[in-house]
């Protein structure tokens, strides 16, 4: 064992919010919590094993195979020829299942840090990339990167292409933050895909684009208003909207709050928007609660700036 | 008449490149040459009169009414309530219409600059837009603003938006070349717009926004492999091409000369490359007219960084 290796480690990956509004697949950005955490320690006995998984009500594979978190450390091993060591994991979930927000990503990501890192960072965070992305297509049957590109790399990352992957990490203007709210509603996000059209209108595509770019161009140069005028979704929103009980009801008090954009996290039914202060976001995010909690909906509320870290080992 | 208004003006308004391979309808700039030249003089006679029109082989129309420019004059002055006053005008077209170069759209440009100016600028350049692209309605059939924008405002312009006009000026790194071509064959404007489908496949309207979205952060972080890499487009070039002879052979010459990326300015017949270097853009520029003349295809070349200046007044 070389001298940077270490026996075992605990290490935080955070949650995301994919899609941001008009960058359908290409774009997200991670946040502060939640997040998910991982204990990983080297023992003697060669293979990996899920020894413990807590927060997920049962519903996670415990299989190391099956499992994504083990599935995506095992793919590294085998990459790096290290399949010899012995690895015991635990998974600790502190978000839903199916949330929207990157539940699956940041689990995968948090076992692929922390194994890196367990033995002594042999590949680069970018280097990590394809394998928790092979990690995404098993746990939601599509390998996109739009969760586990932020959560890994952290920030506002934009995937520009899949063939090869091509990530590009943008700015986060400093003044950014969102409100996160979580309502208890069940979208699995198989069947929120399967809904949106697989045609679209040429000029609504065209529109989505000038939205895409003004939203690069508002990151590049702080431009809080064209960020907020920018992030407009014509083509998947309306379709995705209809599984969020409240959604527009969500959307007038975010935007009478002074929020610059709302809109779907991920496949929902999560929803987030951005604001230019961390009190404007909290603001908004206990009015869309407390509207949720009077309509009978139990949810989690979040306020973040872009967390720019992504995973980080935490030092028990 | 105040002390800044003037008796006549020469105004130089330049051609543009618009869509940007993978920013239709959106994306466009403004090149060095070649580009339009009004000449505006006040007469006491009340009334615009277009007394001389070069270049144009006879196509355009004469009446103040119908033609472009002069029927841009005459809403900016209605605007402006300056209708009572006399104006000469005298168009030089240096680029045929139907080139792809935004012909019109640079005879507009020169036209409202040149009225603009000889008042004493009582508008901004950002305010004289709306007129520009009304003045493309006319020309064109359609108003768009992805050549009126960059002729008018200069560098690389983002139309973000129609509703209202939204208009983002991107940041042209300095070591970014154009290498542009103009083969003389006959590609009408509106036609090649009705080859375009209407409806999109999703995937490919997702590819395209991670392009144009690539492109934007490249432009503001001067990654010149990435605006490469990002300049792809799988919607309409593929259509378009059909109608511009040797395409594909124009473009295998050019990325084989070290382009970064070929693709078709505006709806055609000119097509442009980009490339880091003045140099390395004349080169290709050589070889692709020296390849059009062993076809007995006639062609324009120019090269060129990106034009940030926009129209100017020139002093005889």
């Amino acid at each position: 064992m070389s001298p940077i290796e270490k026996d075992s480690i605990h290490v935080f990956a955070p949650a995301t919010v994919a899609n941001m509004v008009c960058g359908f697949d290409v774009l997200g950005f991670a946040i502060d919590e939640p997040g998910d955490e991982v204990y990983m320690r080297r023992v003697d006995q060669p293979g990996v094993r899920l020894v413990n998984i807590t927060g997920d009500e049962g519903r996670l594979p415990r299989e190391a195979e099956r499992n994504t978190v083990s599935a995506s450390v095992l793919t590294f091993l085998q990459h790096i020829g290290q399949t010899d060591i012995g690895l015991e994991i635990e998974l600790h979930k502190h978000m839903p299942i199916g949330s929207g927000l990157g539940s699956s990503a940041a689990s995968t990501v948090a076992g692929l840090f922390a194994v890196n890192t367990l033995l002594g960072s042999p590949l680069s965070r970018k280097e990590l990339l394809p394998f928790a992305v092979q990690g995404e297509a098993l746990a939601c049957g599509h390998g996109h990167a739009d969760n586990v590109a932020p959560a890994l790399l952290g920030g506002v990352t934009l995937i520009r292409g899949y063939d090869p992957l091509d990530v590009v990490t943008l700015p986060a203007p400093p003044e950014l933050h969102a409100s996160v709210v979580f309502p208890h509603v069940d979208v699995p996000t198989r069947d929120a895909r399967q809904m949106i059209r697989t045609k679209v209108a040429l000029k609504d595509a065209v529109t989505q684009w000038g939205n895409i770019a003004g939203l690069v161009a508002g990151l590049f140069t702080a431009d809080y208003e064209l960020i907020g005028r920018s992030m407009h979704d014509v083509l998947i929103e309306p379709t995705r909207a209809i599984l969020i009980p409240e959604f527009y009801e969500m959307r007038r008090i975010a935007m009478e709050s002074g929020a610059l954009t709302f809109g779907i996290s991920g496949s929902g039914p999560s929803v987030f928007a951005f604001t230019q202060s961390r009190d404007k976001a909290a603001a908004i995010t206990n009015l869309i609660q407390a509207h949720l909690t009077e309509r009978g909906i139990e949810s989690n509320g979040y306020v973040s700036g872009v967390n720019t870290d992504g995973p980080k080992e935490i030092n028990n």
